[in-house]
């Protein structure tokens, strides 16, 4: 086969494999997003791999890789540009904005430790050879605190839940603790540049000058060229097209300094005009084919790095860690944040469930972490598995709790 | 650079090209698609090449255009699903059918035998060692006979045009015309395939399979699972991936019966449901991301094909030579096309001049002649010079004659 050929094989597989797992996990009422992860999973060595091991070597064949691989730059790019735009500060009255921020504080701050806190049991056996212990131990601590608003969102809009109290503190509280990993992922990312003090340097001028960049020159500039010409819903293909540049040049930038390029289209896309008409200009244009054709593509690539010896001997005993450290971390910090600025414990309880839903947002960054040589692909496989348990768990364990809650007073308003 | 980087910078350095050049054209009155497709020459060795070759070798490294060719035949694939998809029956009145099939008939039949008749002196010059003429030939008269449906639109479009006489005939006979060479190309590529029976014979059943799955499997299952599904303009996730799907199965299957990708999209376009709300739809869906941020992509990679070597000492001839064959060939057919039947001689240049623009249309042909190894670079940068000049010229030509045409009997319906 040549070149094309398989690109359009592997695309043709994954696209199938995608739609098929997603339309399973709709049937079970969960987002079709978890069965397109679990495609990608499906896809890698483990089970594709060690069924027909033959097939997959030629429809993966590692020299095939790149044409693939650029489409998964150019999805993700796009994907956190989308990120980037939807964006929104929390929020709501001023008891709200406390609670939200007690919830996103707490709900970073306790995975962070228990992230940190196992380390020294997980760098000896899974860091990569000449990772030092730090960046290794900031890296899965940020691992362990990532939600994925995206999927969130999609969970509570599926069951109607988005103006309720619970749903509305998780997605606020998720935009901080989006907003937070980030940055403490751009910090580990930095700091593991190569172990040279010059490569730290770089990346953190690098990261400032990105800032700078985009908030001081792009930011106007862009509010001038898009505000006059966003108004009956259309958008000149022109003024698109200089949002794709702006997206791709900050990528590349942001890519080139030793971040990742996910950095620069975010950026870039919190950067832009917050105009509802602008969001779903943007939106329609890029989603269907970043979302649906793309992010599939990179679920199949992340699967590919995952291997079965993460389960073998030891490894399923530190898996099971990874998985409780993630859960009981996160639905622990939540739902004390949320308690703690007086909501029920029911409705605290599931706005830990929800916030404890990684989604793509987790692969995307163990993606980053794999890439930049800190996590090893036994490792990596852990945490592919645990982002797609606490993702799927999310939508049950809110059933529990939403449901009990709802009959008592202070689930009182939380359906609208 | 890392690959990453280098993707995004290859991306935001052809994008700001296209932009630019784009930009340019429209100011002077042309279609913006014109400005892209010369971006892509401009950044080949000819140009940029030629100024900076260090940056060129660069960004354009041999080595990392992989991913870039990916994102093109991506590009291509979804670019050549929606011409299908918008490819309609010439329709009107008996007299107006006759009219687009002389026009068309005969707009492909003189510059194929133009093409014909300038091989001999072409083929023991350009074409590539261990191609015989057959193929060479019938390759160059096929890449004469294009005619660029969508640049032909987008002209009329933006002339208000669309509904004139020679406009609405233009139209009709540029119909015919696509199909007929791509027809004929598809004939070429199976008789190139590598000079032996077996894989003419592969190429020739491969493609009779894929006719008959296309409009005998998948045109009624796709009308079964879209037709209930399209009606407020929306249309499910699920119904656009299993489109996305279908897409780039048939490009995959075309690609591997030794035709090329565009055919297997092309064919499974034209097979969907004929549904402006279909079509609607899907444009939105795909045509910016393809079209904007893919194409020219398409159109830079071709540009890395092209050499200074076909303009030095007898290659000018040969250019010009190539440049008469096609413009004369084009013209002086669809014009004796529409004079026969009954169009007045204004009308009938300016339908002429209409079919003579080649678009992006020809860029795709000859990038599959060259990756077939049917044309060598010379060859293929003398063509892809011969597509910027007749697309270009089509507007103004129009202008004389139509204007003229205007202030006559015959050109009294020419404006709607």
């Amino acid at each position: 086969m040549n070149a094309p050929t398989l690109l359009l094989v592997q695309l043709t597989t994954i696209l199938i494999a995608a739609r098929l797992c997603g339309f399973v996990l709709r049937r079970i009422g969960q987002p079709a997003v978890i069965g397109e992860m679990a495609a990608g999973l499906l896809l890698g060595p483990i089970v594709f791999g060690a069924w027909l091991p033959d097939l997959h070597a030629l429809v993966f064949a590692t020299s095939s890789l790149p044409a693939l691989s650029g489409l998964g730059t150019v999805g993700v790019a796009l994907f956190m540009f989308l990120v980037g735009l939807e964006l929104r500060a929390p929020d709501g009255t001023r008891a709200q904005v406390r609670s939200a921020v007690l919830v996103g504080g707490l709900g970073i701050a306790v995975p962070l430790l228990f992230g940190l806190a196992v380390s020294p049991y997980l760098h000896p056996r899974y860091a990569p050879d000449g990772v030092p212990f730090w960046p290794f131990a900031l890296f899965v601590a940020a691992a362990m605190s990532v939600t994925a608003f995206p999927v969130l969102a999609r969970i509570l809009r599926d069951r109607g839940l988005t103006r309720s109290v619970p749903g509305r503190l998780a997605l606020s509280a998720a935009v901080i603790d989006d907003g937070c990993v980030w940055i403490l992922l751009a910090f580990v990312l930095a700091l593991s540049r190569g172990g040279s003090a010059d490569g730290v340097l770089v990346t953190v001028l690098g990261a400032a000058a990105l800032v700078a960049v985009v908030f001081v020159l792009l930011k106007p500039l862009y509010a001038r060229l898009l505000r006059p010409r966003i108004g009956h819903g259309e958008l000149p293909a022109a003024a698109f097209a200089w949002i794709l540049i702006g997206c791709v040049a900050c990528a590349a930038f942001a890519e080139w300094i030793g971040l990742h390029a996910v950095f620069g289209a975010f950026l870039f896309g919190i950067a832009q005009p917050r105009d509802d008409r602008l969001l779903d200009a943007l939106t329609t244009r890029i989603e269907p084919v970043a979302v649906l054709f793309l992010m599939p593509v990179v679920f199949a690539l992340a699967g590919q790095h995952t291997t079965l010896g993460a389960f073998v001997g030891a490894g399923l005993g530190a898996a099971a860690l990874v998985l409780a450290v993630a859960i009981v971390g996160k639905i622990a910090g939540c739902a004390t944040g949320a308690r703690l600025s007086g909501h029920g414990w029911r409705d605290s309880l599931a706005v830990g469930s929800l916030m404890n839903a990684r989604g793509l947002m987790e692969l995307i960054v163990i993606k980053i972490g794999y890439e930049a040589g800190l996590i090893g692909p036994e490792l990596f496989t852990m945490l592919f598995v645990m982002t797609l348990l606490t993702t799927f768990m999310a939508s049950p364990l809110v059933s529990v709790f939403h449901r009990r809650g709802a009959a008592l007073p202070d689930g009182r308003e939380t359906h609208s």
